[in-house]
């Protein structure tokens, strides 16, 4: 067990790829070494690793694992580095690129991550090429490009984290829904930043998390994640939310975000748009955290989002004991739901807080430079 | 396994009162016969029989079953039918009212049965005392007045259906949440009986069940019985509620009440109060099914009553494998919410519909003699 600051659901051990296999929380905190590539694909694709961010990180330790598997095949071999081998490595890198994109082909992140990775390592083969020896040099610098490629994706949880306390006060009752904490991200999360950064200052937030139903992420994911942290957090079941609210409980509602339209309009875990709607009906601010990655200045507004339905058999028999509706009976089961921005107070972004009017506000900071 | 329009949850068969034990659905249909009353209190308390009219229903017989049990006792013993067998027939009703009213101390259906029924046997006995050979007269008409209970629960659950049906257009779209079906009447329910109804006469709804948790009862009772009766039941999970509605698939709301104050604000299972302020924001129709027994004109208005808050292990641990939240985690699990009385559209009883204004109106139909 390690210390709640040091909780990563992805990182670097040596030349491990240490994860915390998420598919067996809460019960256990099972961490895996993965050395090859194929092992990275895996744990994307079976869930074990999950969370856009934390999926992007992943992968692109997952390319430097398959850059430097590659190499040590060819010492093993007695191969010194030469345009042959680069040529080799450039290859074996295309091929784990299919790879890791195929396990998740909807993460933006990922291929993002992947196709970042496969860049950097054109540009070093074409600088290092032919030069004996170099092997380790080249190594070294993919590493530090996934290690860049992490770091950002930390240091955008921490200005997330500060934008988002920035709209707090110590001791408020908060809502939060699904899980965008530190288990979905290279450091202290999206829309559970604020919290884990207001927990350290001593702001006393009361937490409530929504199990998230069917996926249970809220009970599995983030009541651990928050508890582990030290925080005070209350699980309810996602239809108590409303009660919650009305009793005067909760004095902001803070989620994350999968994909926003030009006009603030962001699809999220399915539950999120019915809780936006409690919270204009109850009068309690809204944010809604999306890092500019996940805001498509292309898609006009929230209904050119597509809604990815899954089967349903997660509904009637995951997690239970026997399953808990009949057989056969018809099962409705969209994966995202979209929130229209005129439900958002705010929206919560590494670069700064955005505020109406949504579009326009929304085009200037996607063209700012992060400073 | 029975046919669709023979399912009955609390049934008497000759001196048996056979249940449906609920505890078993959806994965097994599983009936028990009970001859005692100590089974009857168990089957009630053990939550085999649930729904407030089902359990008045099963209590009634209960009580006839001490009865009768009292009885066959005395004649196994050789004692005539006389005053003193008379008294200690009333000893063991009193006993058997206690220990069922014990079974589940909140359900006003439940005392309301068993005192009815305390207070019928107590008539029949002055009549009947001294005369011998009475004992089956004495039975006959004590069975008499627990089918009277039991066949006032079918009226009403009849009546409230038509009431209902005439809201309602074929071809519609409904959302239900929770149970308020056959399952817990002994009719065709109350927030269902216009679903039965309409199925049997070709209205083809497409109905909505929200899986209700912590208890599942969407999932696992009213998917289950809307299947049973060949229904297009489609389950989803509570937090999709707002997902079905935007998307068009919703034309009207029906949900059940437990209890309702002079104003018009109902309680009822949790995720009620959510669901209507989803249907008003998207305007949907929102109709809440209330017999006359729940309607508490004493209580002013939703504030006054008071939400029953349950120990919340359920959230965490029921029906699943493993615990799927942290052990020791905090727990918020109200049983029921509060629906003001704006989001309503119309209540509906077994003695009509009601509209606003509703403090005037529902006075008014608390005041009509059932025709």
């Amino acid at each position: 067990m390690r210390s709640s600051r040091e909780l990563r659901p992805v990182c670097m051990e040596g030349d491990r790829l240490v994860i915390l296999d998420q598919r067996f929380l809460p019960n256990e905190e099972r961490y895996r070494a993965l050395r090859r590539v194929e092992e990275v694909y895996d744990a994307i694709r079976t869930l074990a690793v999950r969370g856009a961010p934390a999926i992007g990180v992943a992968a692109a330790y997952g390319m430097w694992l398959a850059a430097a598997t590659c190499f040590s095949e060819e010492q093993a071999a007695g191969v010194p580095f030469s345009g042959a081998a680069g040529a080799r490595v450039r290859e074996a890198l295309s091929r784990a690129a299919e790879v890791l994109i195929s396990a998740r082909p909807t993460a933006v992140n990922l291929a993002w991550a992947v196709r970042r990775m496969e860049e950097k390592a054109g540009e070093l083969l074409l600088l290092m090429v032919n030069e004996e020896g170099n092997e380790p040099r080249f190594l070294t610098a993919l590493r530090e490009e996934a290690d860049a490629i992490c770091r950002e994706d930390e240091d955008s949880c921490r200005r997330m984290g500060e934008y988002g306390l920035s709209l707090l006060e110590p001791g408020m009752g908060i809502l939060t829904h699904c899980n965008a904490g530190i288990l979905a991200t290279a450091g202290c999360g999206t829309a559970l930043a604020p919290l884990h950064l207001g927990q350290e200052r001593g702001y006393g937030f009361r937490i409530f998390a929504d199990e998230t139903r069917p996926l249970l992420q809220g009970a599995r994911l983030t009541a651990w994640e928050l508890m582990r942290a030290g925080a005070d957090v209350t699980l309810i079941c996602d239809n108590m939310a409303a009660q919650v609210m009305k009793s005067g409980r909760v004095d902001a509602v803070l989620v994350g975000c999968d994909r926003m339209a030009a006009n603030g309009d962001g699809a999220n875990k399915i539950g999120t748009a019915g809780l936006a709607v409690l919270a204009k009906e109850y009068g309690i601010p809204f944010y809604m955290f999306a890092p500019t990655s996940t805001i498509d200045l292309q898609t006009a507004t929230g209904e050119d989002i597509v809604i990815e339905e899954r089967d349903g058999e997660e509904i009637r028999s995951l997690w239970y004991e026997k399953p808990m509706a009949p057989e056969g009976v018809r099962l409705f089961d969209p994966a995202f739901d979209v929130t229209e921005s005129r439900y958002l107070t705010a929206i919560v972004t590494e670069r700064g807080i955005v505020r109406p009017p949504w579009k326009e506000n929304l085009a200037k900071i996607m063209e700012e430079q992060l400073v």
